[in-house]
């Protein structure tokens, strides 16, 4: 919205703390008759309802390494808690309560700090997630972000990265390689830029599959379809072979990685920042799987065969190795 | 333990994300059977037993800000989550899960980050608490952890920041100031020193005046006495007359503010990273709320007396100002 700095731009250094929290926290408090204590006291205390498990699960976004401040703020704000929205729709968990920890620059203009907050707390809402606490603290250097996601699962519900079987088959939601392709610079295309800036958890989905009872198991593809296939098989020492051909690609995709000479299974492969689904049914269920997922609104397509021999290759016998996103290495 | 940097030591961008998560989680799980999923998927999830409700709460440790990696790393460790189970302490939490989210720059010897995974398994265990998930990502620059403690209360024993009345008499646990005195560079006294590297959160004495009924609010204080009193009334649009002379001192403070001449009562007041409870209780439960605290090997000690003027004044009525830690102004 904004063109550049206005000369009467205030940093984060002219507020108080209990400023900076406002932030954050202004307009996310609503009658939520579980919450017996929100936001501004030392501790959130909530009620589960009966026979559910909590589950919980963090991650964060960093400043130069996830995103830079040329990125649109608002959508930092969204992306912090879509990530974990993910993660708990990989459980087939419901989302139902946010705590933010940010940790932030001096000199951070108060507007970024503010679009942040409210793009957090537009998606909270979208989901009916309730932020009920969080932490904020000066940062030395760049934005550091973490949220924790708390949600419910019903016990027998619970979609776990175990308890497949060879010659279960692999489906994956959604497409492949947006945000991989929307990270170049020389891409332009909304529906790339927004898949990586603005990406939409499947928390619906991951519901409706744990539902079903189809799924044998269940992650979320973030860092690259590659490396996460072979996480989800090995804790059972199991193996997948993959149809690189059928990998399902955006429209927006195909025609980028053919504009710039990309091979588009490479791009869908190596991937990362998709957050979509990868599960893993009995044969006789995929069709029924791909029925749940078209009563969301969703797609699911089916990529390939879970093997009894570890290691992840293409159909035709290639080894398809464990590239991905790797943070230290 | 370490003297320099040995000529072969790693450092963490030598080593996979898989081998970084293993720094913070090897050793960490034990068989819980509550715990439904743990480390490892794509979130943890957990079966809260009946009739408690979830309580939690996040905090961070950030070098430049709240340490230097001069300090004992396994006490960074060791830090970051005693200032949440300060948090849960405050609630009358039973502490029951955590979360890390470590942000380390590629650069970090991996002794170090080993030394802080080691420090937060140590106090989880002390605190029976379960490192149920987390998360790592590269840092630009400079160490930043975030942790999530969750922990389960009834809900008839929460201790909240608001339900005071005029009269009612402030208690606070230990002693004042001490973290405020280990933070110069002039004091070497390892009291001083430990308190403020390696506070220790009164987590037993939270649950028993929890579970005793005689508290009407409670905080922890850790932006130092001065403005946590404050918080802790202004809820209820109270105020607070502190008796100056009555704030507790360790023998340490009480040597080294006399050494270097400076304010015992001030440093005390000011404080900051105490780490100890603040609570209100009626006048006729003060000595019992003390014999609480005795029978935890704890002590309380009265300091001051809510008042219906709002603001923070001493006995002989000099308005105290909120000063203590601000993070941003």
């Amino acid at each position: 919205m904004t063109t550049g700095v206005r000369a009467d731009a205030r940093i984060l250094g002219d507020l108080s703390e209990a400023e900076v929290i406002l932030l954050f926290t202004d307009g996310a408090s609503r009658p939520y008759p579980e919450v017996l204590v929100g936001n501004g006291d030392d501790a959130a205390v909530w009620q589960l309802r009966p026979k559910m498990a909590q589950v919980a699960t963090t991650d964060g976004q960093v400043e130069g390494v996830h995103f830079t401040l040329d990125a649109p703020a608002h959508a930092i704000g969204r992306k912090l808690l879509a990530v974990n929205l993910s993660d708990l729709a990989a459980m087939g968990a419901e989302p139902r309560y946010a705590l933010i920890a940010a940790c932030l620059p001096r000199d951070l203009l108060v507007e970024i700090a503010r679009d942040i907050g409210r793009g957090a707390r537009e998606i909270a809402f979208e989901h009916r997630v309730h932020l009920i606490g969080g932490n904020v603290t000066r940062s030395p250097k760049g934005v550091v972000l973490h949220a924790t996601l708390l949600g419910e699962v019903e016990p027998s519900k619970i979609m776990r990265r175990s308890g497949l079987y060879a010659g279960d088959r692999l489906l994956v939601s959604g497409t492949l390689g947006n945000a991989r392709l929307g990270l170049r610079a020389d891409v332009t295309h909304a529906v790339l830029k927004d898949a990586l800036f603005d990406p939409v958890p499947r928390v619906g989905l991951g519901r409706a599959l744990s539902a079903s009872g189809l799924v044998r198991a269940a992650c979320d593809v973030s860092d690259g379809l590659a490396r996460d296939a072979v996480r989800l098989v090995e804790q059972d020492r199991l193996g997948a072979v993959l149809d690189l051909a059928a990998l399902p690609l955006s429209a927006a995709a195909r025609e980028v990685t053919a504009a710039l000479g990309l091979d588009p299974q490479e791009i869908a492969l190596l991937g990362g920042e998709d957050y979509e689904l990868l599960v893993a049914v009995a044969p006789e269920d995929v069709e029924a799987a791909k029925d749940v997922a078209r009563a969301e609104g969703e797609t699911l397509t089916e990529i390939g065969v879970v093997s009894a021999d570890p290691g992840l290759f293409s159909s035709n016998k290639v080894p398809l190795g464990k590239s991905g996103f790797e943070h230290f290495g």
